[in-house]
């Protein structure tokens, strides 16, 4: 199996991106790393550095796609960028099972959907971030921003490729499937939510439990919520945002006196161990559902263990064949 | 200045409605209460306490309005029910200027909507909850779920009726108003999104500082988001929901060791600290904005302070003549 990364995308980029490509071929001996990249600087990443040389390829692609490219005019005129370079190479390349990015979302959304093709049935490719439950697992949220504008149809579309998703690359055996909306009972929300409801109640292959209201989000009761990428984008971004907001006025809370100081030094493991479990890093990028080919998007803040676990995501998702 | 309370919504009522109205009674000498619901189940609620008797008026409406009733039905129907009588006084009574309730929020909103006159140039009222900032401030979401399909030129009046709001309510200035979007840019989010920031842009009446992605809510870094009524529903819930789950699960933490419930002893105060703070008992209910009169929506769950609190919104938006 190879994997394309982009070792120009994100904020630690290429050194990141790098660690983490050889973090992953620890874990998967069957694993073979492309590099995409200024040659020279991810050499000199690697140099000093023990790894299976012969699990590692490297292609010079040193230009750098960024935020406000556009995805035709990147294609057209970035050629030589190392994640247009990838998103071609991962069209035409049958090796290649997979990419990883770190790099400007919109360009990557739209080379991928421009150049890979869809699955059969398939209207609109949608990103399925996850996150971890209060009670130990993890939701999964289709679609998180890919698509502002959907149909009931693509919902239910959304709820078959997060099925498969969750199935194969985290082995939860029967997701149950939400729908995001303003109320638990069938007829909230309006005509998209409605009609929404009714295809994936009669939809068989999907497991389908009801409308979920957003604050239940991390109660573990649910694998799958499925929504429109605008109110996606709003769930996942608040929740994070909440959380991190609270850990810092505890953070702050626990400098503010003597007595919570020494409360703290008792506390240190807690609020340690509760930053890294609310720490995206740890559950990997975005998964991009729904093209004949996987793509991953990772945080642009993320460090070697982040890429690690994205191609970690994209390895799974991609092993035995396609997706659905 | 006469305000009327629905003695008969929310799961503790008639206590927590009468008790809150006391509360308020002593905050401002020249309100007058108008009880709704039972006469004597409000009644045996007053029995033996102080209070001046002179500014409390019961109006006796027994029936209850409930979660399944179609707003048009309960007008029809339930004429003799606290929620319907009061919206009805509210109508038509000079003196009413103002209406709690904690009863079931469609048929608030839908009897309000068809019996309260709208403001001028305004096409459709909107819910403006308050949250707490991690700054210590507070921030206003419009709209929160009365309107779920929304124009440009609708998101443009939520910011005009919420600037005034907050300045009148909150005594801010010079209200610094977002919108919700998917990132921060000018040209970010669908149709709606772009369109809307134009005119919020052009809009001399509103301070706009452009786009908010959802992450920032509590950062106090706004004072208004404008949003359509289904993201502002998901944003508020999923926050809520977040810093609440995180705080149990801290609470978890500090009882699963021996040393964490030491560390837990000395932070016993500041864990409380944030519970009250995150509780939306605090910060009163969602003020419906846009009709010639004030109501007011507080949680189901409210106590007689979250009561009280809702009464001083409904005060302080309604004193001096209307909202805008």
């Amino acid at each position: 199996m190879k994997i394309a990364i982009d070792c120009l995308g994100g904020d630690n980029s290429p050194s990141a991106n790098v660690e983490g490509a050889l973090l992953a071929l620890e874990r998967f001996d069957d694993l073979t790393v492309v590099l995409y990249g200024e040659e020279e600087s991810i050499k000199s990443e690697l140099s000093g550095k023990q790894y299976p040389a012969d699990r590692v390829e490297i292609v010079n692609s040193p230009e750098k796609v960024d935020g406000n490219d556009k995805p035709i005019d990147a294609i057209r005129l970035k050629k030589n960028s190392s994640m247009i370079k990838a998103v071609m190479d991962l069209r035409e390349n049958e090796e290649i099972k997979a990419l990883v990015s770190c790099g400007a979302t919109g360009v990557l959304v739209g080379a991928s959907i421009l150049r890979i093709g869809r699955l059969e049935g398939i209207r609109r490719p949608a990103f399925c971030p996850i996150l971890p439950t209060m009670s130990g697992g993890i939701v999964g949220v289709c679609d998180s921003g890919a698509n502002i504008d959907v149909t009931p149809e693509q919902l239910r579309q959304y709820a078959l490729m997060g099925t498969a998703y969750l199935k194969k690359a985290y082995g939860i055996e029967n997701p149950r499937v939400a729908l995001l909306n303003v109320g638990t009972e069938e007829e909230k929300g309006d005509d998209l939510r409605r009609e929404a409801y009714k295809l994936l109640k009669e939809e068989k292959a999907v497991n389908f439990v009801g409308n979920m209201e957003s604050r239940d989000l991390l109660s573990g009761k649910y694998d799958l919520v499925v929504c429109d990428g605008f109110s996606g984008n709003v769930l996942i971004k608040s929740t994070e945002g909440a959380c991190l907001e609270m850990l810092k006025r505890l953070k702050k809370d626990v400098t503010s006196s003597f007595w919570n100081k020494i409360g703290a030094l008792f506390m240190l493991k807690t609020v340690k161990k509760e930053k890294a479990f609310m720490d995206y890093r740890n559950y990997g990028g975005s998964v991009l559902l729904g093209l004949e080919k996987i793509v991953v998007k990772g945080h642009g803040s993320s460090n070697g263990v982040a890429v690690a676990k994205c191609i970690e995501q994209a390895y799974k998702t991609s092993v035995n064949g396609n997706l659905i």
